[in-house]
């Protein structure tokens, strides 16, 4: 039996979880950005980032691991790189103002890179590169975290089911939205199918010991995509973000430091430097159409691209309201009576 | 029964291919390259993509798909980009001026993006983020391709294999050099397999008319790395090199335009905008040791990281040769003394 579910307007839904990380000390603008990634990922239908984990970042801040009042550090040391210093932020205000800033040294460089170090959990990454497509540019993101993830030929977790997202505007259609982890399935999918009371297929978890398992109550790790390469890919996330920011995980992990954090990249790549806007844009759609028109292996199933059923989704979530689960909704609702924040009706 | 093998020194074997490709109208410079990038995926174990493809190039160049003797233009529209247009050169030849390229922008700049349009079969991409490695940068190289692969949902050859690599350098430890072709199985794998008369996995392939078999002589399209992820990547390499530099090839093909051509993007980051070279380089040791000190699935198989066995396949080759079988050592002796080239002993 699916669990009994409310539906909330997005904006009140914004409006409640800002309200409650204002009142546990987040300054307005950072309440706003971190409560607006949170609810994307909700219109996006990837309810397993979203508001659920709302109360995840106030524990991280109570715990010391996340700064409620982070001082964010953005240098130029050169032209079109960025050093961002997260000061161990909710890692959404720091990709956030990341991103924003990429963009902005990418109209004038072309391209720009930023190093996101000492953040928390990063969140959908979606919504970083998506800010860059709304601009007209590419997005990309690379993040790494902590080792919950195999690694091929190892026991046990590794590295972190570190996710890359490339995100592409279009002109008729909704932007390609590519957004990914490095593990063949979803730790979100794992619980599911142990509600459910469903098998794993094989080959994709194993146990805390590493022994590969078909049962969700022992699956404990996710394996890479493809063995060597999700593996491959992780690892060299892991260099490109944590330890070019001075912000080693996967070395201090397994030497004992189990600490809490992330790292991440985003990169902005303006279209407008190589290409007219639109027609690279009207190209993007004779891809996507030429795609669509492929013969199907399903009659009945279209193919769809990257992003195409998530924008479905927000269109829909944005018109109708966030179904969420009764536990998500009556834990943040709770969660505002305690500080004193108007709750809407659900 | 392995098929019988000459040995043939890295050297002799550079110096033979580049001479067929000079005496086929190559200039010597351009010449030079290519016998480089098809050597080095030789002596780093990548068969598949060394000197057995050297006379495809040449037949590229005859039927007019390629270029023997391109103007490669390289214009730099902003600070940090680089718009590289082929003139349907031989892949590596313009890759590599890519790369090259883009090294020295990203001195300057921090990090610099090339667009590479209008080339041909591209070699093994691993070469060219190696290039920035070499240089202490991160390289990063995406290209698309023919449709050769499957994408989720749709039957047949839908888009490309088209591979994603990534260089980080290291101190002690050999570059990790990740290069991943978007397919869960490489074309090379699945003639092995027929070669050896086995059957292939299950889910790793499909007929020509797209559907699933484990039967090598069938077997005509690999599909796609995690289905909607190894689609949507390849897809996305698409967009951003092929639609990015108004030579799309998914769009053309399937509306009929099957002549051979490939795009790609390469990317420099350059280290030392970021951090102290040395002190990064011995961070990604420590993150190597970490992992090849994690406990083994199997105790006699020690955990790699990508480009580990790369690096030792190369050391032993340069210093006792490149087995090839006798079929390529002949096809391409024939060559040249077809050409009036002098062909070593082998």
């Amino acid at each position: 039996m699916p669990p009994e579910r409310v539906t909330v307007p997005a904006a009140d839904l914004q409006e409640l979880v800002a309200a409650i990380y204002t009142a546990h000390g987040l300054r307005d603008a950072d309440a706003a950005v971190l409560a607006r990634v949170l609810v994307w990922a909700n219109l996006r239908g990837i309810d397993s980032h979203g508001v659920s984990r709302a109360l995840r970042y106030v524990e991280l801040c109570e715990k010391g691991d996340a700064n409620a009042r982070p001082e964010i550090r953005i240098e130029r040391p050169r032209p079109a790189v960025l050093a961002v210093d997260g000061d161990r932020a909710p890692g959404p205000v720091a990709l956030n103002a990341a991103m924003e800033a990429a963009i902005e040294t990418a109209r004038e460089t072309g391209v720009a890179w930023a190093e996101v170090g000492a953040t928390t959990l990063t969140g959908a990454v979606g919504y970083y590169t998506s800010l860059a497509a709304e601009q007209g540019m590419v997005g990309l993101c690379m993040v790494a975290g902590m080792p919950n993830m195999g690694y091929e030929g190892a026991r046990g977790a590794a590295v972190a089911t570190s996710p890359l997202s490339i995100a592409v505007p279009a002109e008729r259609h909704p932007t390609v939205l590519l957004d990914m982890a490095t593990a063949i399935i979803a730790l979100g999918k794992i619980t599911q199918l142990k509600n459910q009371g469903k098998e794993l297929p094989p080959g994709v978890a194993a146990t805390k010991d590493g022994e590969p398992t078909t049962d969700p109550e022992l699956a404990a790790v996710p394996l890479p995509l493809g063995g060597a390469k999700g593996s491959g890919m992780s690892l060299v996330f892991e260099l490109v973000t944590s330890v070019l920011t001075g912000n080693a995980i996967v070395s201090a992990f397994h030497g004992g430091d189990k600490r809490h954090r992330q790292n991440g990249a985003v990169v902005a790549l303006d279209v407008a430097a190589f290409a007219d806007p639109g027609e690279f844009r009207r190209g993007v759609d004779e891809t996507l159409d030429a795609l669509k028109a492929l013969p199907r292996m399903d009659e009945e199933a279209e193919i769809r691209f990257p992003g195409e059923r998530g924008a479905a989704t927000e269109a829909e979530r944005r018109a109708n309201g966030i179904p969420l689960t009764k536990k998500v909704w009556e834990s943040l609702a709770a969660e505002a009576e305690k500080l004193g924040v108007a709750v809407p009706t659900a």
